[in-house]
């Protein structure tokens, strides 16, 4: 395992949403994923760049075409994205795993942290391609989907 | 990435240390895994096994011989311990990694989560061999020091 | 400091708030005050009512009736009222101090559990009146207001 | 209630260990009481004064003095002390509190913001004499002890 450099590109998601104790609402302010590697006394070379601060939900194909762009002119072949995108495609010699939470790290309950050190773990490892990791698992981009009744992430069967 | 069964081995260590607020020091009750695994949204076919609660300082030979027994004779072939030992040998056709945290789970700034994330995600991609998962990254057993002065695990230069 | 028995009417509000993770947004589900008592290690005698889970700002004028019915019926003469009311009168031989939060308790960083601690304090040292518990500073109901700029309560001057 | 100014005395105690990870040992740093006054949103008028920062069981004759003459020299009259000690002896007209924690703050399950709310509140409506806040509950100073069997404070029956 020698310390490949990795990219991570944060561009929002429920991971970083705060709440905003003047609306009463869950609001983006700053990323809480320095803090998070500061945690996890990672120490990895990670060069974390914020993109975007949006929710999936509200993503565009702007969003989603600046999220490429920045994996593609990344000169890391390794990449980590906090909360992606289903519809990204693959198509370069890269690793790029995309995680997120289903609850916001700065709730006690979060499943960030857990999330974090799978995908900076996973993206090591495994060969180019796109994937996604969570629930511990690790997902090829076009091979997973989310259950929403359940809150996870299921691998979709061969046809 | 299919999923194949891990056993989870819970040796104690700094990971499951408590606050005991009768006594005014740090003590062992029962392990934090299980409530980790929920929270991480971890779906994974992981059994848990506590074989010792032991503080990694005070483990004995006889500690050790348990750990590797129970290596050597659970049907998985890949598993994860939390805390182990530098002692440990390798010798059969398992994935094993190791990991363990710089505080106790139960302080609100542990890095375990982010530690049983990466372990788990490690142990699903890897050749057979031990390995020790700190601070974001993954070592072979025997190319890996603490630095007990930085508090983080580094790789021991080949001679 | 004689130890009276205290009736604690729970009505919801920020306090209670969760995050549900398969909708994204914050919902109301049980009261976190009993696990806040033991957090508390709370030695008082105090009887737990859980009234209403609703949002402040969707209080209706028979919840707030349904608030008061309580406090006058409750046997205790010390009530604490986690979220509670501006419109609500005076007028019994009772002590009455409402609380809340600006940050739901499931937030590690919530005053939840200080304003808890606060307003159990006041009820047992205050007399016979209705008072609103916030930002460690207890105020007559009728002497109060919220300052929605900056989230804090603060005094309305005499006229 | 008018807002007179609190003067807040840091020894130390459980309150403010932390857990020291080259160590895996609790030790003192810094104080955690600002940080529990932000979180607290606290609008009181205190002032911080860090005297010592020791464990309660390592408290000499002369931290006590030490104490006392800090609480009689201060311009306040109503005084916090976050954990003291059951040797202090009465004697001015002033509100002494004192607080603790059975549990250090840094660790989620801390009782101390609850304490810490509960004693700001006491000592701003008790009249002069010395206090010890702690389960919620409020004791003169010479009518209680601590219940080292169930980690709880209780009044002294009189003789």
């Amino acid at each position: 395992m020698t310390q490949s450099p990795i990219r991570l590109l944060i561009t929002g998601g429920t991971f970083d949403k705060e709440y905003d104790e003047l609306q009463g609402r869950l609001f983006f302010k700053d990323t809480h994923v320095p803090e998070m590697l500061r945690l996890g006394r990672c120490r990895l070379d990670v060069a974390v760049r914020t993109i975007r601060m949006v929710d999936s939900l509200e993503m565009t194909d702007a969003d989603r075409q600046a999220i490429l762009a920045n994996c593609r002119q990344a000169p890391e072949n390794r990449i980590v994205v906090t909360h992606g995108t289903d519809t990204m495609t693959a198509g370069d010699q890269k690793t790029i795993v995309l995680t997120g939470a289903m609850v916001p790290y700065a709730f006690g309950s979060s499943d960030g942290l857990f999330n974090l050190g799978s995908a900076l773990s996973f993206v090591q490892v495994l060969p180019p391609g796109v994937y996604i990791a969570m629930n511990g698992r690790c997902f090829p981009w076009d091979r997973v989907r989310k259950n929403t009744s359940l809150g996870v992430f299921e691998e979709i069967p061969e046809s």
